[in-house]
């Protein structure tokens, strides 16, 4: 059994040292809880919306040497956790929307954003690495990052090279002809995708509005029959939700009947002239 | 504009007369209510749990001699309709679970069911004419059926090839761990690949037990942007539902943000390992 945390906060744009010493506060309250895998949303230690590509260089940092991986990295070392976080990543002059896997030995892996969402693709490169699962003692652990969730692909990526679960670090923001109290699509698409996988998904989404650009909220723990589990976070308040998963039961979970198996059951014959 | 309908209703397994005679019914009273396009459950001539094979082939006709397509031709020709209804199919020894479509002009094509569920795959061959868009005058119809669902593959390869709308003739039961109360997971997946494909979705399902089999009624249309279009109908009464459809907002709908589309974000350089 896993104690699967998501931290939704709000972090605000160019308070870099301010964000990290949230995302603490926060990683601290979650281990007080009993997490051991802690989710914190996207680019949470840069803020989302940059005015320009200036400002978004000027938030990066190298992994791992940069400043929120080292605070991570000592936090996942003192209390024994796994944290999962996104992050403002610059290599060379490239940067990248990144979420860093950190564990009780530091530095795990990281993840770069291959589906980059609307103004990202003006500052941002599209991931180069893949999409990967990381093995850890606690379990398999695929990344996604916000729009790669509506991605069927994506998912279907994490599973097949074995995920028990997607930690995805998200910004979602409302969708064309979302009603202000609808559930978002996102928590939709989750749930469909796991279900359709048979894996769990923890998405830790921001809150507040950034110049003009509201966030949704909503963060969720999905279990891999597509349900959640536990309550749905509130639109706009900070919470960490946590919830005890059997990640051992994702792939019992890809076995719908005894003749049916959501992986098994792919026709690749009959996908041939498309590629996921 | 496309008047769009489901007619949920409970077929009896092995009175095959008794089926036809109801889905004349059911669209003649969906042509009184304006309806196109009408979308008739999963195997809606036969019945569906059969006992063994023999049943099973004794329930089956050809596409498109048998009985139940020309009576659903003579429908569709008097009213200038367009019907898509499930049918047990035999192509010489060869069983399959499959839909037809059929207009004004006749029958139109047929989909054979690629992804069998459960016991079908004792009963039925594996669907071996591809996923197909029709392409008709009021406008481009992809056909799934029931588990197919399941598969976002199924959906893509709808999109990709330029369907506005999925029909899905369903029998959709329960899955593990789900609630008698419980929305079907089958609506949230629904939902999410229409969302994901940026395509309206109508999926008229059955009611009733079988053989001890339940069935979870629902029957749905889902907008492009993943939201049920009106009510989802209820999970244990005849009920024909009604929407009218603009299946040109469908490739729009794919558009999510001016720097965003759904089908030409993918990252098939990404996807390769894996087939769609």
């Amino acid at each position: 059994m896993v104690e699967v945390a998501c931290c939704q906060f709000e972090p605000i744009v160019g308070q870099k040292e301010l964000n990290i010493a949230r995302s603490t506060e926060l990683i601290l309250e979650a281990v007080k809880k009993g997490a051991q895998l802690i989710v914190l949303p996207e680019l949470c230690n840069s803020g989302y919306v940059f005015n320009n590509r200036e400002e978004a260089y000027a938030l990066s940092e190298t992994v791992p040497e940069g400043e929120s991986v080292k605070e991570w990295e000592r936090l996942a070392r003192e209390k024994q956790v796994y944290i999962v976080a996104g992050i403002n990543e610059r290599e060379g002059s490239n940067l990248y929307n990144s979420a860093v896997l950190i564990g009780p030995d530091g530095h795990i892996g990281t993840y770069r954003k291959v589906h980059l969402w609307d103004k990202e693709k003006l500052f941002f490169e599209p991931g180069n690495k893949g999409i990967s699962v990381f093995n850890t003692p606690i379990g398999r652990i695929g990344i996604l990052i916000c729009y790669d969730v509506w991605f069927p692909e994506a998912h279907r990526l994490c599973s097949i090279q074995g995920a028990e679960i997607i930690a995805v670090p998200t910004n979602w923001v409302p969708m064309p002809e979302q009603n202000e109290n609808d559930i978002p699509m996102a928590v939709y698409l989750c749930m469909a995708n796991a279900h359709s996988n048979g894996v769990f998904i923890a998405a830790a989404n921001r809150i507040g509005e950034e110049r003009g650009q509201p966030f949704l909220g909503h963060s969720v723990i999905i279990g891999p029959n597509g349900r959640p589990v536990g309550d749905i976070a509130p639109k706009n308040k900070e919470e960490i939700i946590i919830q005890s998963c059997d990640l051992t039961k994702a792939p019992h979970a890809r076995s719908l009947s005894q003749l049916n198996h959501v992986l098994n059951d792919r026709r690749e014959d009959l996908y041939g002239s498309l590629i996921i």
